[in-house]
């Protein structure tokens, strides 16, 4: 299959914050955010992919920022690196000021979906290709992420997990 | 402050999956889960602290299993352990089958909230006790947890995470 | 077939009042709680029948307590008692105040099922065995409420409704 | 206050029935039909009390005909008797046939509103005056109805609901 | 194929404005009105055509008067005249005061519906017989309506619109 | 007011196509797709203008081709004309086969917002540079609806709205 870049499968999704979607201080719930992150990822891992996708996992995401009702949320979602039917999202959250127009990050997250067929099975999706400093950043950081996710699951001893002992063991 | 069980914050959200919730294979959309964690989450942290509570972070969540339309999903959240203003919330999720009747787990996942008071501040919150087995093991993993929180998010040196850093130097 | 308990069809659905379902003075829609209570009560009908499951009628439902915006709302439902094809199902409401904890009980709303098959024909549901003190009171007041209900629908004379006759004669 | 006519007060909900709102047999949710007929009645009680106005109580509801999806349904409320400060309104549904046009009687229901001021306490409200024969049937048994109510919620004595116990006697 | 009258297709869709629909001035947004008075359009043009009907286009709509939240909005749709498969649906949307009771008229729209099979394809409306004044008015100027449609579209010279033509050369 | 481009409000909303928004053949509903195209388009008003912004009009909208469920949908939307308070929105749609990953035009539609303070009363929004050659076209174009709209709206004679009579005595 031919590979494909980050750039292709970069997904947009820019919407409001609606009263509904607000908790008592009147800001975005936690719940809301994933569940839009989680659209647009999947947009991107079918853009990569040109197949159904399913969400694997979610990595761990840090909410450091609240989002106020009536804000301007953009949620930009690329993918990070394909494995064998797996790939891994890369989300940026921004919110936007209305009177300044300033744009400030508000999120972070990883996600991970698989490609399937008809019927639910995994099938392979093409390499990805990253172009730019930061994508190539990304490509890199995926596979410890992926070490670090097995450890958690039980799938892989944290003695075999080379990279991420490495990171404790020289520390 | 008094302490409080993890049982005095369980919280149950029984619900169907309903047509508008599901992806094209005709299962739950990850992104729904996940928010509907969110909200049982939310309402234990509540009921621990009896505050305002905001999503803090959400850990690794792995979608193991396809919840399918029609499905009735249980959601039950629990405080697994309270620090300073913060608390961690463990989520369990179960699928039923409706002809036989069998609850097979479907998915778990851990959510952290702060407490906070009217003005976003965050606010000190009572002691856990845990009580049954399997809720004083999770209690004891949740500090892994945090400092595996504070590695990811560059605020303590992989080094001095000792319990981590154990985990992988010795095996 | 084998006769269930109340407790084995017991239904919980915490969750929260969110603002696109309050009226202007910030409370909980009748109409909302009314579709919450349905849904939970489809689901008890579900586990006791095991079958699909459609709402046959409501019961007279009064709304003595507001439910204010941010609320918290533990809807729990249980079969009352099992009739050929048609479960009744009770449902008592709470509402929980943040601060103090205190829950206090909001409502109470009974409705009835039918239990069909796949061509939605009604088939036959297994027998309720009450248990505690409370679930036999409402095992009992069931039958006088399936007379009311015949009354009501022109199917029964009010000269055969034998308990429910004996309640106005005497009194 | 001037009295006004069902007419004035009715109030009429076409829509249709959307995926979102159905059961695994394809059609409308009993909740959803609940949720609409809430909807069009306060409007109703609104229309005649120029009021804020809370849902006070729902009479016995019978779901007698299944309302498939992609049916046209229309929900049409009127007043059909005004008390002090509480107003009872009658509900009727009917679905359309798309091909032939035939509207046929899906469900009757009543439901009971409260007028009341910003604060929340309820406020006298203008008295009703019947037209058709319909109108004046339905305000007769108006009466009849809130009887059982108070009987039901414990506030009358059997015995003094004097309409009821003729009902019963007399048979 | 049978004429049919405007008010055989007389769509009523009166409805509460919801927090969720509201725009940061309190006022229901632009987008829900649309989709209301689609929902409403979309039956008027099934009842004229007993057919599955989809959206062709939308006249130019003007929102000449904000619509508050709380407000109840009657959303009036009529077929206005009937082509070969086509129908214009012209739509009114009243806002009503709740003390005062006066309804005042927010909006006018016209939506274009085409009659389809169930595979998608065109299929031939009955004629509209249009009765009053006002609907004749509209019967008429829907020819004119239409010709700008297709200049607009690039299908019609200018020049031929005769009917436009007239009004911009005689004026 | 300094100047600002269309690509200052481009704005972009990807998203799917859910169950809930489709209609009997399986297509999005036009109303759905028109409260999509507002949402966006409002947020490009906003961006351009750093104001609240409400809907003032839409222009004639032709919906060519259907968009069917599990589609991923892109709205874009860009301030084509900024005149004294109010602002020209175009909106091009674009529809994306999963498996060629084929992008096609589905929709092109044109809005018209104000921005308006606090209080509701418009305020002066900054004039718009085109850059592109189709921006500057859309932006010449626009002018030429505005008549049109004043011409329809009965606020400016036909023999009055140069551009336009141009259009139909020159053909």
């Amino acid at each position: 299959m031919q590979s494909r870049t980050p750039e292709d499968s970069k997904t947009t999704l820019t919407d409001l914050v609606l009263p509904s979607e607000t908790n008592p201080l009147n800001n975005l719930f936690g719940g809301e955010l994933l569940a839009r992150m989680d659209r647009a990822a999947s947009i991107a891992a079918r853009r990569h992919s040109r197949r159904i996708v399913v969400t694997a996992s979610v990595n761990h995401v840090a909410f450091n920022k609240a989002v106020p009702l009536g804000s301007v949320v953009t949620v930009e979602a690329k993918v990070s690196r394909a494995f064998k039917s797996s790939m891994e999202i890369y989300i940026d959250v921004w919110v936007e000021d209305r009177e300044s127009g300033h744009r400030s990050k508000a999120n972070e997250a990883i996600y991970t979906f698989v490609a399937v067929d008809e019927t639910g099975h995994p099938v392979a999706v093409p390499p990805l290709e990253p172009e730019t400093e930061l994508e190539k950043q990304r490509f890199e950081a995926a596979l410890r992420r992926k070490q670090l996710s097995l450890v958690l699951a039980g799938k892989l001893k944290p003695g075999e997990a080379t990279e991420l002992k490495a990171l404790f063991v020289n520390s």
